[in-house]
């Protein structure tokens, strides 16, 4: 029983289940997967590497199903020619994050896109509803990589609030199984985006060595600062931080992020390094607090029919709840 | 519709519902209030003031409903003859939290008391088990007060995954409403545990002024942090933290703990001259996330009443979703 939403019609999908457009590793592969499989998946944008994301839309131009392409705002916003190039693409909708989308909304609406905007409190939220987003993502501090402190459970119901039915509002941040899902729903959210779920997909571009450290770490595991930002000399604006798995890197740089920045080009040195022999002590993966909840690796289809189903059994009530009966 | 879970049965109450044992400003009235309601209140024992336990422990001895005595372990431990002080008064329940319960937990399951630990990490949860908790409280850090910093939509299913059955598990922090409720339901909790929101009764002995202040605050407009424990010179064990609004003394010290502790003979004077003068501008209002749900003072069994009843109509699909509507 597919679970109807405004966010399905709108979107012109079977389930409200999103992914999240992680940058350069939620490639064209991920992006038809979780497509073919009745969610709506979302190109990883990111800061904007041309070349890939070239690559990557020609992937997608035949593809049979509506796909999105998401940005990291601030960083899209330094080479407008890249929205112009995403929206050639004709994806059904344009996602904003981490920025002011109200630039960029006219061009997108005028290409009869639509804007899915990314927000992590009221303020981005009513700013996003000023630049006439179509779509909000409310965003927990649990996600993985970039965003900021409110919590999943704290802000998805402040934004579902604000909104007020005008637009579906979307939860992100800590969902990997059909109970977060439901439960988000319950909250009044429409539907949910995945990012850390996904990337331990088969259809993941992100590394292997990556996908089976997210397989293994516990919930706990992850932590959220500047120190991967900082050693790759991304200087983020407020209030955006990065959760990533607790690795050595991070466990040598918590807390000391000045003496960080006192060795910037050494640790700058060292980390690329690391990164480019795929060196996951030091080399940061972006993986969110859900990674308690994951243990395989499977194809992305198998990840949404399986949220999907176990979503709507507990929502049809045709499964009980764990522990809650309803007695007459 | 009552809602039946393994907790209602366990502790005799109709309504899995429990009201924290906030310090000092949980007292008697909050607690029978939330009793005759039909949910289980706990008495916040707190540091452990023995003239403050020893009256409000009186009022409760004809109680006609369960009710549940609370404590601060770390603190209850340097003054163990509080603990026969509230085992005597026949509670249904002791709650202790932050800090090892199984010194204390053989006296508590001697004197036919149920034991319920609230724990903020698995390892804390296993350490509960071991001491043969027979409730666990799953607590996020949006609580109000005193936690940790794992969320409440992180914590609960790693609880309950841990838990399997044995034990019901309780969801804490950041739950002000049915939805709330409903929700923490769905993802496995047996009942939930409430603060700030009883906090703003008319029954919880808290001040009038703070209670407003909770009225009219917004959910990101309080902090978690050191500051307000370090400026009454209690040193609280890692890794609790303690939440509260963010007020002019919270605004002045935020990330200058170092400087606040090289001016604290100072600032604790100036605090407790304040909090005397019940001056909330520099005296902490211990309050969670949940506070942009909370815009009244009514009396605990209205709130009880309202909970169940949002909570009951999600979870009976009585009420459809907000946002989903399962379509054949």
């Amino acid at each position: 029983m597919p679970i109807s939403t405004p966010l399905t019609s709108l979107l012109g999908i079977r389930h409200p289940i999103l992914s999240a457009p992680m940058a350069i590793i939620a490639g064209s592969r991920l992006v038809t997967a979780v497509g073919e499989a009745g969610g709506f998946g979302i190109l990883g944008g990111g800061y904007g590497e041309k070349e890939w994301l070239s690559l990557e839309i020609a992937k997608l131009q035949n593809a049979s199903v509506p796909f999105g392409i998401g940005f990291i705002t601030w960083s899209m916003a330094r080479q407008p020619e890249l929205l112009e190039m995403a929206l050639a693409a004709r994806p059904r909708a344009i996602m904003l994050s981490f920025g002011d989308p109200k630039p960029h909304a006219p061009r997108i609406k005028a290409a009869g896109c639509l804007l899915i905007c990314q927000v992590q409190t009221e303020e981005m939220a009513k700013q996003a509803l000023d630049a006439s987003a179509d779509i909000l993502i409310a965003q927990g501090t649990e996600a993985g990589g970039h965003g900021a402190s409110r919590t999943t459970f704290d802000i998805v119901p402040a934004i579902v609030d604000l909104a007020a039915g005008r637009v579906p509002v979307v939860a992100a941040g800590g969902i990997a199984d059909g109970r977060g899902m439901a439960a988000m729903m319950v909250m009044g959210a429409s539907g949910v985006l995945l990012g850390t779920r996904f990337y331990a997909s088969i259809e993941c571009d992100g590394a292997e060595e990556a996908k089976k450290r997210i397989c293994a770490a516990s919930s706990g595991e992850t932590v959220r600062g500047v120190i991967f930002d900082v050693s790759r000399q991304i200087w983020w604006p407020a209030p955006f931080t990065a959760r990533t798995l607790i690795n050595d890197h991070a466990r040598r740089w918590m807390g000391k992020e000045t003496e960080l920045i006192h060795n910037i080009e050494a640790v700058t040195a060292e980390y690329f390094a690391a990164r480019d022999a795929g060196n996951f002590d030091v080399a940061g993966v972006f993986a969110g607090e859900a990674v308690g909840l994951i243990h395989d690796i499977p194809p992305a289809a198998v990840i949404v029919e399986r949220i999907v189903t176990e979503a709507d059994q507990i929502l049809s009530g045709r499964r009980n709840f764990p522990a809650a009966r309803a007695t007459p």
